[in-house]
């Protein structure tokens, strides 16, 4: 945790690839078992046959490395959607999302609990690494649908878009008592957001 | 946390409305102090100089009586408002909510964290109490809706109004790194509930 600057011996090597996700699936399999509060460096070190130098030297730090295992667990691909509607782009990322993936998240929103809110480091690290690059997507999805003409530039609906799908998803738990599936995220696409924007 | 049947002298006695509140007061600056998980009966005893007895008597155990003191401080009269109109109804609900009031839910919702989602006595005891009350409230208002011919009543959206409420109550902090208030909840009925309840 020092914070002086690296010596020529510890600069940064690139881990490659397929060490990074082996580490990134190591942080999230403890995240899903222990939460966050619980995981520990020295942890993520013994299950990773790595040393926690290494760790610290490719990411700055415990929510670091937890912000963008989750981004790496992220389905790809969903910044190249471009169906040429606006229905067709929500239900496209909806696709991607199958069910053994969202029981996945669920488990992993579970993990991070509590210290999303109590975590200022952690909450401005999964602004930086998860939150912000979907609100940019969103942005261009939206922007796209503006330059089409399917949706008027001043809908007071598109501030609200991330609102919308993030809310759907979080209160389904809670209202329906199950993790939300493709079926609920389509319906609710039909039913909430197409119809909020006025599509 | 004895299961025999009560003895007589252990007759479940009516506590008076203004001790009830009091306890339900502790037990709610607890859940904000300490969380649920740490939230004890010996604290709630010790800080409302009652007795586990009386606390076992009056309520079935710790999700009982965590769910009822929630519901203990919402807002009351909701289930009075009935404005004439669904537009109405809806403003009429968050007018009051003032921003207090909301800084004091979030402290709360964050109390209870981890455990909705990891302790199913609590959920089920939350559901019962807080969240069912509320689903019948908003299906009584749809149907008013309905009823005046303001609303159809194979509305898609109809069985989505609790997820667009609990779920742009939830996003906000997520989104926009604050509580939500009566302006943002303004904005939010305009802007997604009514249209896409096409209101």
């Amino acid at each position: 945790m020092s914070t002086e600057p690296p010596k020529p011996a510890a600069r940064r090597t690139r881990l490659t690839p397929e060490r990074e996700a082996e580490l990134y699936e190591a942080v999230l399999a403890l995240l899903r078992e222990v939460g966050y509060d619980a995981l520990t460096m020295d942890a993520v070190a013994a299950r990773t046959h790595s040393s926690k130098a290494t760790l610290y030297r490719q990411w700055n730090g415990k929510p670091e490395l937890v912000a963008k295992a989750l981004r790496h667990n992220k389905p790809g691909g969903i910044e190249s959607i471009d169906t040429g509607s606006v229905r067709g782009d929500f239900h496209a990322m909806v696709c991607q999302a199958d069910t053994e993936q969202m029981e996945k998240d669920t488990a992993l929103m579970r993990g991070l609990g509590h210290s999303v809110h109590t975590n200022p480091e952690l909450h401005r690290a999964l602004r930086e690494w998860l939150i912000e690059p979907e609100l940019v997507w969103l942005d261009t999805l939206l922007r796209r649908a503006v330059d089409r003409g399917e949706l008027a530039a001043d809908n007071p609906a598109i501030p609200f878009v991330a609102h919308m799908m993030i809310g759907g998803f979080l209160a389904c738990p809670l209202i329906e008592d199950r993790v939300p599936d493709a079926g609920y995220l389509s319906r609710y696409i039909d039913a909430v957001i197409l119809p909020a924007l006025g599509v």
